[in-house]
Protein backbone atom coordinates (compact mmCIF):
# COMPACT_ATOMS: atom_id res chain seq x y z
CA UNK A 1 0.00 0.00 0.00
CA UNK A 2 1.26 3.40 -0.97
CA UNK A 3 1.62 5.78 1.64
CA UNK A 4 1.93 9.93 1.52
CA UNK A 5 3.42 12.04 4.26
CA UNK A 6 2.55 15.55 5.34
CA UNK A 7 4.73 17.73 7.51
CA UNK A 8 3.73 20.69 9.46
CA UNK A 9 4.64 23.19 12.30
CA UNK A 10 2.14 23.93 14.79
CA UNK A 11 2.00 26.45 17.98
CA UNK A 12 0.83 25.78 20.64
CA UNK A 13 -1.09 28.72 22.30
CA UNK A 14 -2.22 29.76 25.67
CA UNK A 15 -6.03 28.95 24.99
CA UNK A 16 -5.04 25.79 23.95
CA UNK A 17 -3.45 24.74 27.82
CA UNK A 18 -5.77 23.90 31.06
CA UNK A 19 -4.98 25.46 34.67
CA UNK A 20 -1.87 22.40 34.93
CA UNK A 21 0.00 25.03 31.94
CA UNK A 22 0.27 22.28 29.65
CA UNK A 23 -1.98 21.51 26.03
CA UNK A 24 -5.79 20.39 27.26
CA UNK A 25 -5.44 16.72 25.27
CA UNK A 26 -9.03 17.57 23.08
CA UNK A 27 -7.12 20.18 21.67
CA UNK A 28 -4.56 17.38 19.95
CA UNK A 29 -7.64 16.31 18.47
CA UNK A 30 -8.15 19.49 16.93
CA UNK A 31 -4.75 19.86 15.42
CA UNK A 32 -4.96 16.22 14.31
CA UNK A 33 -8.22 17.01 12.33
CA UNK A 34 -6.99 19.99 10.82
CA UNK A 35 -3.68 17.98 10.28
CA UNK A 36 -5.16 15.46 7.76
CA UNK A 37 -7.39 18.56 5.89
CA UNK A 38 -3.88 19.74 5.36
CA UNK A 39 -2.88 16.57 4.13
CA UNK A 40 -5.51 16.21 1.22
CA UNK A 41 -4.52 20.17 0.55
CA UNK A 42 -0.81 19.41 0.04
CA UNK A 43 -1.42 16.80 -2.21
CA UNK A 44 -5.49 17.93 -3.99
CA UNK A 45 -4.09 21.35 -4.31
CA UNK A 46 -7.54 22.71 -2.98
CA UNK A 47 -8.74 23.73 0.85
CA UNK A 48 -10.90 21.15 2.51
CA UNK A 49 -13.68 23.91 1.68
CA UNK A 50 -12.98 23.95 -2.34
CA UNK A 51 -12.81 19.84 -2.12
CA UNK A 52 -17.00 20.18 -1.25
CA UNK A 53 -17.44 21.93 -4.75
CA UNK A 54 -15.25 20.25 -6.73
CA UNK A 55 -15.28 15.95 -6.02
CA UNK A 56 -18.19 13.50 -4.86
CA UNK A 57 -17.38 14.04 -1.06
CA UNK A 58 -19.37 15.63 1.89
CA UNK A 59 -16.95 15.02 4.27
CA UNK A 60 -14.42 12.39 5.73
CA UNK A 61 -16.15 11.85 9.72
CA UNK A 62 -13.88 9.66 11.79
CA UNK A 63 -15.14 6.12 12.68
CA UNK A 64 -12.03 5.40 15.35
CA UNK A 65 -9.21 6.81 16.80
CA UNK A 66 -6.47 5.79 19.23
CA UNK A 67 -3.87 8.28 20.52
CA UNK A 68 -0.82 7.94 23.23
CA UNK A 69 0.37 11.09 25.19
CA UNK A 70 3.77 10.58 25.58
CA UNK A 71 5.30 13.92 27.17
CA UNK A 72 3.44 17.42 27.59
CA UNK A 73 3.20 20.20 25.07
CA UNK A 74 2.87 23.99 26.62
CA UNK A 75 2.09 26.99 25.00
CA UNK A 76 4.80 28.52 22.76
CA UNK A 77 5.58 25.37 21.51
CA UNK A 78 6.09 24.80 17.77
CA UNK A 79 5.31 21.22 17.66
CA UNK A 80 5.72 19.48 14.38
CA UNK A 81 2.94 17.09 13.16
CA UNK A 82 4.06 14.19 10.39
CA UNK A 83 0.89 13.23 9.09
CA UNK A 84 0.90 9.57 7.10
CA UNK A 85 -2.09 8.64 5.33
CA UNK A 86 -2.80 5.28 3.57
CA UNK A 87 -6.49 4.80 1.80
CA UNK A 88 -8.42 1.60 1.99
CA UNK A 89 -11.26 1.54 -0.98
CA UNK A 90 -14.19 3.84 1.14
CA UNK A 91 -11.87 4.55 3.83
CA UNK A 92 -8.76 5.51 4.88
CA UNK A 93 -6.05 5.78 8.08
CA UNK A 94 -3.92 8.66 8.71
CA UNK A 95 -1.45 8.36 11.77
CA UNK A 96 -0.26 11.46 13.31
CA UNK A 97 3.17 11.64 15.33
CA UNK A 98 3.58 15.01 17.05
CA UNK A 99 6.67 15.83 18.09
CA UNK A 100 8.66 18.99 19.45
CA UNK A 101 12.65 19.07 18.93
CA UNK A 102 13.20 15.45 18.54
CA UNK A 103 11.09 14.19 20.90
CA UNK A 104 7.69 12.33 20.30
CA UNK A 105 5.35 13.53 22.35
CA UNK A 106 1.85 12.64 21.19
CA UNK A 107 0.64 9.65 18.40
CA UNK A 108 -2.74 9.43 16.57
CA UNK A 109 -4.29 7.13 14.87
CA UNK A 110 -7.59 7.70 13.19
CA UNK A 111 -10.07 5.66 10.60
CA UNK A 112 -12.18 7.86 8.28
CA UNK A 113 -14.94 6.94 5.88
CA UNK A 114 -15.30 9.07 2.49
CA UNK A 115 -18.77 9.63 2.23
CA UNK A 116 -21.26 11.68 0.24
CA UNK A 117 -24.60 12.63 0.23
CA UNK A 118 -27.04 10.80 -1.50
CA UNK A 119 -30.34 11.94 -3.31
CA UNK A 120 -32.64 12.60 0.08
CA UNK A 121 -29.26 14.68 1.55
CA UNK A 122 -27.92 11.61 3.66
CA UNK A 123 -24.60 10.83 4.40
CA UNK A 124 -23.42 7.96 3.29
CA UNK A 125 -20.04 6.14 2.78
CA UNK A 126 -18.36 6.31 -1.11
CA UNK A 127 -15.28 4.85 -2.69
CA UNK A 128 -12.38 7.42 -2.13
CA UNK A 129 -12.67 9.21 -5.84
CA UNK A 130 -10.32 8.17 -8.50
CA UNK A 131 -10.00 11.58 -9.15
CA UNK A 132 -8.33 12.09 -5.58
CA UNK A 133 -6.67 7.99 -5.87
CA UNK A 134 -4.62 9.09 -8.80
CA UNK A 135 -3.51 12.47 -7.49
CA UNK A 136 -2.30 10.10 -4.78
CA UNK A 137 -0.69 7.58 -6.40
CA UNK A 138 -2.73 5.08 -5.77
CA UNK B 1 -40.53 47.22 24.42
CA UNK B 2 -40.92 43.78 26.33
CA UNK B 3 -38.19 41.74 27.35
CA UNK B 4 -37.95 38.17 28.25
CA UNK B 5 -35.48 37.09 30.74
CA UNK B 6 -34.47 33.23 30.66
CA UNK B 7 -31.72 31.63 33.71
CA UNK B 8 -29.54 29.09 33.62
CA UNK B 9 -27.08 27.40 35.41
CA UNK B 10 -23.52 26.43 33.92
CA UNK B 11 -20.74 24.49 35.22
CA UNK B 12 -16.94 25.80 34.24
CA UNK B 13 -14.90 22.65 33.29
CA UNK B 14 -11.33 22.16 34.01
CA UNK B 15 -11.29 22.01 30.10
CA UNK B 16 -12.72 26.12 29.92
CA UNK B 17 -9.85 27.38 31.83
CA UNK B 18 -6.16 28.35 30.82
CA UNK B 19 -2.53 28.50 32.64
CA UNK B 20 -3.85 31.55 35.33
CA UNK B 21 -6.84 28.34 36.39
CA UNK B 22 -9.07 30.84 35.44
CA UNK B 23 -12.05 30.47 32.85
CA UNK B 24 -10.41 31.00 29.43
CA UNK B 25 -12.88 34.19 28.23
CA UNK B 26 -13.78 33.39 24.71
CA UNK B 27 -15.74 30.10 26.66
CA UNK B 28 -17.67 32.54 27.91
CA UNK B 29 -18.38 33.38 24.66
CA UNK B 30 -19.64 30.11 24.07
CA UNK B 31 -21.56 30.04 27.24
CA UNK B 32 -23.39 32.69 25.87
CA UNK B 33 -24.10 31.76 22.24
CA UNK B 34 -25.60 28.45 23.77
CA UNK B 35 -27.48 30.44 26.60
CA UNK B 36 -29.53 32.68 23.48
CA UNK B 37 -30.24 29.41 22.06
CA UNK B 38 -31.55 28.37 25.35
CA UNK B 39 -33.56 31.48 26.04
CA UNK B 40 -35.60 30.72 22.64
CA UNK B 41 -35.75 27.18 23.25
CA UNK B 42 -37.38 28.24 26.45
CA UNK B 43 -40.31 30.21 24.69
CA UNK B 44 -40.69 28.06 21.16
CA UNK B 45 -40.62 25.09 23.33
CA UNK B 46 -38.33 23.50 20.60
CA UNK B 47 -34.73 23.09 20.09
CA UNK B 48 -32.44 25.38 18.03
CA UNK B 49 -32.20 22.43 15.65
CA UNK B 50 -35.81 22.26 15.58
CA UNK B 51 -35.81 25.92 14.62
CA UNK B 52 -34.51 25.11 11.55
CA UNK B 53 -37.04 22.96 10.48
CA UNK B 54 -40.25 25.02 11.96
CA UNK B 55 -39.53 28.25 11.41
CA UNK B 56 -38.36 30.41 8.78
CA UNK B 57 -34.94 30.71 10.19
CA UNK B 58 -31.45 30.15 9.06
CA UNK B 59 -29.32 31.44 11.84
CA UNK B 60 -28.92 34.42 14.07
CA UNK B 61 -25.52 35.55 13.67
CA UNK B 62 -23.72 37.78 15.64
CA UNK B 63 -23.14 41.05 14.02
CA UNK B 64 -22.02 43.03 17.70
CA UNK B 65 -21.12 42.45 21.27
CA UNK B 66 -19.48 44.03 24.23
CA UNK B 67 -18.30 42.28 27.09
CA UNK B 68 -17.02 43.26 30.69
CA UNK B 69 -15.09 41.00 32.63
CA UNK B 70 -15.41 41.87 36.47
CA UNK B 71 -14.33 38.72 38.38
CA UNK B 72 -12.64 35.40 37.36
CA UNK B 73 -14.66 31.93 37.46
CA UNK B 74 -12.72 28.66 37.61
CA UNK B 75 -13.40 25.30 37.15
CA UNK B 76 -15.69 23.73 39.66
CA UNK B 77 -17.99 26.92 39.48
CA UNK B 78 -21.39 26.95 38.70
CA UNK B 79 -22.39 30.31 37.56
CA UNK B 80 -25.95 31.53 36.77
CA UNK B 81 -26.65 33.19 33.41
CA UNK B 82 -29.31 35.43 33.00
CA UNK B 83 -30.02 36.25 29.61
CA UNK B 84 -32.30 39.33 28.60
CA UNK B 85 -34.13 39.51 24.71
CA UNK B 86 -35.40 42.94 23.52
CA UNK B 87 -36.91 42.97 19.96
CA UNK B 88 -36.19 44.57 17.14
CA UNK B 89 -37.87 43.88 13.52
CA UNK B 90 -34.86 42.42 12.15
CA UNK B 91 -32.46 41.84 14.53
CA UNK B 92 -32.39 41.55 18.74
CA UNK B 93 -30.55 42.33 21.25
CA UNK B 94 -29.27 40.35 24.37
CA UNK B 95 -27.75 40.73 27.70
CA UNK B 96 -26.40 38.25 29.74
CA UNK B 97 -25.53 38.69 33.08
CA UNK B 98 -23.30 35.83 34.60
CA UNK B 99 -22.36 35.90 38.93
CA UNK B 100 -21.51 33.66 41.10
CA UNK B 101 -23.10 33.35 44.56
CA UNK B 102 -24.35 37.29 43.87
CA UNK B 103 -21.71 38.48 42.53
CA UNK B 104 -21.68 39.40 39.07
CA UNK B 105 -18.49 38.48 37.01
CA UNK B 106 -19.12 39.16 33.45
CA UNK B 107 -21.81 40.68 31.44
CA UNK B 108 -22.38 40.95 27.86
CA UNK B 109 -24.54 42.79 25.36
CA UNK B 110 -25.11 40.87 22.15
CA UNK B 111 -26.76 42.18 18.62
CA UNK B 112 -27.70 39.18 15.83
CA UNK B 113 -29.62 39.67 12.85
CA UNK B 114 -32.52 37.33 12.05
CA UNK B 115 -31.54 35.34 8.39
CA UNK B 116 -32.88 33.15 6.38
CA UNK B 117 -31.26 31.41 3.03
CA UNK B 118 -33.10 33.01 -0.67
CA UNK B 119 -33.58 30.94 -3.00
CA UNK B 120 -29.82 30.68 -4.41
CA UNK B 121 -28.94 29.34 -0.46
CA UNK B 122 -27.29 33.11 0.63
CA UNK B 123 -28.17 34.05 4.19
CA UNK B 124 -30.07 37.31 4.25
CA UNK B 125 -31.70 39.10 7.31
CA UNK B 126 -35.37 38.84 7.43
CA UNK B 127 -38.08 39.95 9.79
CA UNK B 128 -38.43 38.04 12.98
CA UNK B 129 -41.24 35.92 11.92
CA UNK B 130 -44.82 36.31 13.52
CA UNK B 131 -44.65 33.00 14.91
CA UNK B 132 -41.87 34.14 16.92
CA UNK B 133 -42.72 37.67 18.11
CA UNK B 134 -46.07 36.42 19.56
CA UNK B 135 -44.57 33.31 21.34
CA UNK B 136 -42.63 36.12 23.57
CA UNK B 137 -45.69 38.23 23.43
CA UNK B 138 -44.15 41.32 21.57
CA UNK C 1 -11.64 -5.44 40.45
CA UNK C 2 -14.56 -3.00 42.19
CA UNK C 3 -15.89 -0.22 39.21
CA UNK C 4 -17.89 2.21 40.26
CA UNK C 5 -20.10 3.87 37.36
CA UNK C 6 -21.57 7.86 37.19
CA UNK C 7 -24.17 8.55 34.63
CA UNK C 8 -25.16 12.58 33.62
CA UNK C 9 -26.94 14.44 30.85
CA UNK C 10 -25.19 16.26 28.48
CA UNK C 11 -26.65 19.27 26.24
CA UNK C 12 -24.96 19.02 22.45
CA UNK C 13 -24.70 22.86 21.71
CA UNK C 14 -24.66 24.90 18.24
CA UNK C 15 -21.28 25.70 19.23
CA UNK C 16 -20.06 22.08 18.95
CA UNK C 17 -20.99 20.85 15.73
CA UNK C 18 -19.54 21.48 12.67
CA UNK C 19 -19.94 22.62 8.97
CA UNK C 20 -21.11 18.92 8.33
CA UNK C 21 -24.62 19.91 10.98
CA UNK C 22 -22.94 17.18 13.54
CA UNK C 23 -20.94 17.20 16.66
CA UNK C 24 -17.11 18.09 16.14
CA UNK C 25 -15.17 14.78 17.43
CA UNK C 26 -12.68 16.97 19.84
CA UNK C 27 -16.05 18.24 21.39
CA UNK C 28 -16.33 14.67 22.50
CA UNK C 29 -13.41 14.01 24.38
CA UNK C 30 -13.97 17.40 26.33
CA UNK C 31 -17.43 16.07 26.85
CA UNK C 32 -15.52 12.82 28.25
CA UNK C 33 -12.48 14.27 30.52
CA UNK C 34 -15.22 16.63 31.84
CA UNK C 35 -17.47 13.72 32.78
CA UNK C 36 -14.34 11.73 34.58
CA UNK C 37 -14.21 14.64 36.85
CA UNK C 38 -17.63 14.45 37.44
CA UNK C 39 -17.49 10.81 38.44
CA UNK C 40 -14.78 11.60 40.92
CA UNK C 41 -17.39 14.34 42.17
CA UNK C 42 -20.17 12.09 42.77
CA UNK C 43 -18.10 9.75 45.20
CA UNK C 44 -15.70 12.44 46.81
CA UNK C 45 -18.11 14.94 47.07
CA UNK C 46 -15.98 17.98 46.50
CA UNK C 47 -14.77 19.34 42.92
CA UNK C 48 -11.71 18.84 40.80
CA UNK C 49 -10.82 22.25 41.66
CA UNK C 50 -11.17 21.30 45.67
CA UNK C 51 -9.15 17.95 45.19
CA UNK C 52 -6.33 20.28 44.61
CA UNK C 53 -6.58 21.69 47.62
CA UNK C 54 -7.74 18.66 49.65
CA UNK C 55 -6.07 15.58 48.44
CA UNK C 56 -2.70 14.18 46.86
CA UNK C 57 -3.04 15.62 43.75
CA UNK C 58 -2.29 17.74 40.64
CA UNK C 59 -4.16 16.14 38.43
CA UNK C 60 -4.83 13.11 35.96
CA UNK C 61 -2.94 13.50 32.41
CA UNK C 62 -4.80 11.10 30.10
CA UNK C 63 -1.81 8.66 29.00
CA UNK C 64 -3.88 7.18 26.22
CA UNK C 65 -7.77 6.79 25.16
CA UNK C 66 -9.46 4.89 22.48
CA UNK C 67 -12.66 6.05 20.54
CA UNK C 68 -15.30 4.79 18.32
CA UNK C 69 -18.08 7.02 17.17
CA UNK C 70 -21.12 4.87 15.70
CA UNK C 71 -23.68 7.34 15.27
CA UNK C 72 -23.34 11.10 14.75
CA UNK C 73 -25.55 13.62 17.31
CA UNK C 74 -25.76 16.93 16.69
CA UNK C 75 -26.83 20.70 18.49
CA UNK C 76 -30.06 20.04 20.83
CA UNK C 77 -29.51 16.59 21.25
CA UNK C 78 -29.33 15.79 25.55
CA UNK C 79 -27.12 13.04 25.50
CA UNK C 80 -26.45 10.50 28.17
CA UNK C 81 -22.74 9.71 29.39
CA UNK C 82 -21.72 6.25 31.24
CA UNK C 83 -18.99 6.00 32.77
CA UNK C 84 -17.05 3.72 34.94
CA UNK C 85 -13.93 3.73 36.24
CA UNK C 86 -11.55 0.75 37.27
CA UNK C 87 -8.58 1.56 39.61
CA UNK C 88 -4.76 0.22 39.06
CA UNK C 89 -2.37 1.38 41.65
CA UNK C 90 -1.26 4.75 40.28
CA UNK C 91 -3.63 4.88 37.14
CA UNK C 92 -7.03 3.80 36.49
CA UNK C 93 -9.52 3.13 34.03
CA UNK C 94 -12.54 4.89 32.31
CA UNK C 95 -15.10 3.28 29.97
CA UNK C 96 -17.55 6.23 28.16
CA UNK C 97 -20.37 5.32 26.96
CA UNK C 98 -22.78 8.01 25.01
CA UNK C 99 -26.19 7.59 23.58
CA UNK C 100 -29.05 9.42 22.81
CA UNK C 101 -32.50 7.41 23.00
CA UNK C 102 -31.00 3.55 23.89
CA UNK C 103 -28.93 4.21 20.65
CA UNK C 104 -25.03 4.06 21.71
CA UNK C 105 -23.25 6.59 19.64
CA UNK C 106 -19.56 6.92 20.62
CA UNK C 107 -17.22 4.86 23.33
CA UNK C 108 -14.47 5.90 24.55
CA UNK C 109 -11.64 4.26 27.05
CA UNK C 110 -9.33 6.00 28.85
CA UNK C 111 -6.10 5.30 30.92
CA UNK C 112 -4.91 8.07 33.15
CA UNK C 113 -2.13 8.63 35.88
CA UNK C 114 -2.53 10.04 39.08
CA UNK C 115 0.02 12.68 39.60
CA UNK C 116 1.32 14.84 42.13
CA UNK C 117 3.90 17.40 41.95
CA UNK C 118 6.94 16.84 43.76
CA UNK C 119 9.93 19.43 45.48
CA UNK C 120 11.00 20.65 42.45
CA UNK C 121 7.14 21.76 41.10
CA UNK C 122 7.68 18.72 38.60
CA UNK C 123 4.49 16.09 37.98
CA UNK C 124 4.91 12.47 38.67
CA UNK C 125 2.72 9.65 39.05
CA UNK C 126 1.89 8.39 42.30
CA UNK C 127 -0.54 5.59 44.08
CA UNK C 128 -3.67 6.65 44.00
CA UNK C 129 -4.19 7.83 47.24
CA UNK C 130 -6.13 5.54 50.39
CA UNK C 131 -8.60 8.43 50.92
CA UNK C 132 -9.94 8.77 47.55
CA UNK C 133 -9.25 4.10 47.16
CA UNK C 134 -11.81 4.33 50.40
CA UNK C 135 -14.25 6.13 49.00
CA UNK C 136 -14.64 3.98 46.28
CA UNK C 137 -14.49 1.23 48.15
CA UNK C 138 -11.18 -0.47 46.66
CA UNK D 1 0.73 57.51 22.32
CA UNK D 2 2.94 55.43 20.26
CA UNK D 3 1.60 52.41 19.01
CA UNK D 4 2.87 49.46 17.48
CA UNK D 5 1.16 47.18 15.20
CA UNK D 6 1.76 43.56 14.67
CA UNK D 7 0.21 41.51 11.45
CA UNK D 8 0.00 37.71 11.15
CA UNK D 9 -2.38 35.15 8.78
CA UNK D 10 -4.11 32.48 10.29
CA UNK D 11 -6.00 29.27 8.83
CA UNK D 12 -9.53 29.13 9.41
CA UNK D 13 -10.29 25.57 10.02
CA UNK D 14 -13.34 22.99 9.80
CA UNK D 15 -13.43 22.97 13.96
CA UNK D 16 -13.44 26.63 13.66
CA UNK D 17 -16.97 26.63 12.39
CA UNK D 18 -20.42 25.75 12.65
CA UNK D 19 -23.29 24.33 10.93
CA UNK D 20 -24.32 27.49 9.27
CA UNK D 21 -20.52 27.03 7.70
CA UNK D 22 -19.08 29.79 8.79
CA UNK D 23 -16.31 30.38 11.83
CA UNK D 24 -18.15 30.01 15.22
CA UNK D 25 -17.64 33.50 16.70
CA UNK D 26 -15.86 32.58 20.11
CA UNK D 27 -13.35 31.19 17.74
CA UNK D 28 -12.58 34.54 16.70
CA UNK D 29 -12.04 35.52 20.20
CA UNK D 30 -9.36 32.54 20.61
CA UNK D 31 -7.16 34.37 17.05
CA UNK D 32 -7.76 37.22 18.60
CA UNK D 33 -6.11 36.23 22.32
CA UNK D 34 -3.50 34.71 20.75
CA UNK D 35 -2.61 37.37 18.27
CA UNK D 36 -2.25 39.91 21.43
CA UNK D 37 0.38 37.00 22.71
CA UNK D 38 2.03 36.85 19.10
CA UNK D 39 2.29 40.67 18.93
CA UNK D 40 4.41 40.72 22.12
CA UNK D 41 6.25 37.77 21.10
CA UNK D 42 7.15 39.72 17.90
CA UNK D 43 8.83 42.90 20.12
CA UNK D 44 9.90 40.69 23.41
CA UNK D 45 11.61 38.13 20.81
CA UNK D 46 10.29 35.49 23.81
CA UNK D 47 7.04 33.58 24.02
CA UNK D 48 4.45 34.07 26.37
CA UNK D 49 5.81 31.11 28.30
CA UNK D 50 8.70 32.96 28.59
CA UNK D 51 7.46 35.85 29.59
CA UNK D 52 6.27 34.40 32.87
CA UNK D 53 10.20 33.31 33.92
CA UNK D 54 11.83 36.33 32.07
CA UNK D 55 9.64 39.30 33.47
CA UNK D 56 7.42 40.55 36.37
CA UNK D 57 4.40 39.10 34.61
CA UNK D 58 1.57 37.00 35.54
CA UNK D 59 -0.60 37.22 32.66
CA UNK D 60 -2.41 40.23 30.88
CA UNK D 61 -6.26 39.41 31.84
CA UNK D 62 -9.19 40.49 29.43
CA UNK D 63 -11.34 43.38 31.56
CA UNK D 64 -13.41 44.59 28.61
CA UNK D 65 -13.96 43.47 24.36
CA UNK D 66 -16.01 44.93 22.15
CA UNK D 67 -16.03 43.20 18.46
CA UNK D 68 -18.04 43.59 15.30
CA UNK D 69 -18.69 41.26 12.89
CA UNK D 70 -19.50 42.44 9.08
CA UNK D 71 -18.20 39.27 6.45
CA UNK D 72 -18.16 36.13 7.54
CA UNK D 73 -14.96 33.50 7.00
CA UNK D 74 -15.11 30.02 6.51
CA UNK D 75 -13.12 27.40 6.65
CA UNK D 76 -10.02 27.41 4.44
CA UNK D 77 -10.13 30.99 4.62
CA UNK D 78 -6.54 32.37 5.46
CA UNK D 79 -7.11 36.07 7.19
CA UNK D 80 -5.01 38.62 8.23
CA UNK D 81 -5.07 40.08 11.79
CA UNK D 82 -3.14 43.13 12.19
CA UNK D 83 -3.41 43.65 15.81
CA UNK D 84 -2.46 47.44 17.37
CA UNK D 85 -1.33 47.93 20.66
CA UNK D 86 -1.40 50.95 22.82
CA UNK D 87 -0.01 50.99 26.59
CA UNK D 88 -1.47 52.94 29.33
CA UNK D 89 0.48 52.51 32.67
CA UNK D 90 -0.99 49.26 34.01
CA UNK D 91 -2.98 48.39 31.04
CA UNK D 92 -3.06 48.24 27.55
CA UNK D 93 -5.38 48.32 24.63
CA UNK D 94 -5.25 46.17 21.45
CA UNK D 95 -7.32 46.86 18.27
CA UNK D 96 -8.04 43.46 15.86
CA UNK D 97 -9.31 43.95 12.56
CA UNK D 98 -9.37 40.79 10.44
CA UNK D 99 -9.74 40.19 6.77
CA UNK D 100 -9.71 38.29 3.99
CA UNK D 101 -8.52 39.28 0.58
CA UNK D 102 -8.72 43.46 1.62
CA UNK D 103 -12.44 43.16 2.76
CA UNK D 104 -12.49 43.86 6.66
CA UNK D 105 -14.51 40.53 8.51
CA UNK D 106 -14.30 41.50 12.15
CA UNK D 107 -12.72 44.11 14.24
CA UNK D 108 -12.27 43.68 17.68
CA UNK D 109 -10.94 46.14 20.29
CA UNK D 110 -9.66 44.83 24.27
CA UNK D 111 -8.65 46.39 27.24
CA UNK D 112 -6.30 44.25 29.02
CA UNK D 113 -4.70 44.66 32.41
CA UNK D 114 -0.92 43.51 33.48
CA UNK D 115 -0.96 41.26 36.78
CA UNK D 116 1.70 40.19 38.37
CA UNK D 117 0.96 37.15 41.72
CA UNK D 118 2.08 39.39 44.74
CA UNK D 119 3.19 37.34 48.06
CA UNK D 120 0.37 35.18 48.64
CA UNK D 121 -0.36 34.19 45.17
CA UNK D 122 -3.00 36.19 44.09
CA UNK D 123 -3.36 38.65 40.83
CA UNK D 124 -2.81 42.14 40.93
CA UNK D 125 -2.48 44.78 38.65
CA UNK D 126 0.90 46.01 38.47
CA UNK D 127 2.62 48.91 36.31
CA UNK D 128 3.86 47.74 32.76
CA UNK D 129 7.01 46.94 33.53
CA UNK D 130 10.15 49.51 32.23
CA UNK D 131 12.25 46.00 30.46
CA UNK D 132 8.72 46.11 28.18
CA UNK D 133 7.78 49.85 27.40
CA UNK D 134 11.22 50.30 26.23
CA UNK D 135 11.34 47.45 24.00
CA UNK D 136 8.09 48.95 22.62
CA UNK D 137 9.77 52.18 22.64
CA UNK D 138 6.82 53.79 25.35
Amino acid sequence: MTTFTNTRTVRIEWGDCDPAGIIFYPRYFEIFDASTAHLFEAVLHITKYEMFGNLEFAGFPLVRTHARFLKPTRFGDDVIVESTIAFGRSSFDVEHKLSLKDDLCAECSEKRVWVIRDADGRLRSHPVPEAVRSRFGV
